[in-house]
């Protein structure tokens, strides 16, 4: 199975509030650790944290800090390991230059949400793409209340929401972004165990 | 489609510690908000918090009681729906009573870890399981380090550890909690969009 370089980036702006308004949100510190575990053990090459503001990657790499050099790295070295994974740049398009300077090729930027928005491709879709692609991927997360149209406007593709097969009574679709993370890179690397299926 | 009825408890006692000691784990708060609400999406009938210590209990206790009730539910109305499907119980016994209450049968009880462990059903088998049995089920996550084998042996089935399908280099497997949630729910429920296969 060839491996296109797979890259994440959790964008803290430009994102919505709960009444729309494109703002940039605070850093949430358990997004860093959930977030690296999971870009790490789903074989991701890097996962980009968009912090526009100095302050709040200040405070990012302070706490990264601890778990990579700090007493922290020898009380859990899984969580540094992880840690490692984790680049902090200023807007979305410093990430896109990032993996263009690392791979030697612009990458296909996807998009994800909750919500659902035009013309959209399947996880499994997907899935076959990076399979048998050469061309490396990065996927966008949105923090806050979702991606801001001009975040999205970035994106190449634009992936379905998470639908659970759950009965209409229970019809609710507000996963944190870190839950979000690890149900996309399951469902587009997890490990399946037949030939033909997804994971699981 | 039949719908077994699904729970999951959150077990912080008998768990491992890092070096496999048997203790109580302390109540992370983001537990609460992540679980609770990807237990929402995916249809679960009920979350359990297993938290023998009741000063634990009394933290969990306030914690929701601002977003259920104070301030936070209006502010924030989807975690409020997310949190009223949180139990806080004592003890495994008292998360098995529970359902045995609510459905009248005893569930059927099922060991998530990341480490493999003796025969193992597949999240595919389970699947299937769960769309053709009557019985109810109840998922069993561990905090700390996992697990303990006195709690996994309420277990009748003890699942297979997430795997990513990463390449050798790549192998790592430390997961939060949170995100492990996350992937086996959306394995057993999320939606299909082939008659055949899982999620994407």
């Amino acid at each position: 199975m060839a491996w296109a370089s797979l890259y994440l980036a959790l964008v803290h702006y430009p994102v919505y509030n709960k009444r729309l308004e494109v703002v940039s949100t605070a850093l949430t510190s358990i997004d860093l650790h959930d977030i690296a575990r999971s870009a790490k053990t789903y074989g991701l090459r890097k996962a980009f944290f968009i912090l526009p503001s100095p302050s709040q990657r200040e405070l990012a790499r302070r706490i990264m800090g601890h778990w990579l050099a700090g007493y922290g790295a020898s009380y859990n070295p899984t969580r540094r390991e992880a840690l490692e994974e984790v680049a902090l740049v200023e807007s979305l398009g410093d990430s896109v230059e990032a993996v263009e300077r690392a791979e030697g090729e612009r990458p296909v930027l996807v998009g994800t949400g909750a919500r659902a928005r035009g013309e959209m491709v399947t996880c499994r879709w997907l899935r076959e793409q990076l399979a048998a692609a050469h061309l490396p991927h990065l996927l966008l997360f949105g923090t806050g209340w979702g991606l801001a149209e001009e975040a999205l406007a970035w994106a190449d593709y634009q992936l379905e929401p998470i639908r659970a097969g759950a009965p209409a009574e229970h019809a609710y679709n507000h996963l944190s972004v870190r839950s979000a993370v690890a149900i996309i890179l399951d469902r587009l690397r997890g490990e399946r165990d037949d030939p033909d299926g997804s994971p699981c």
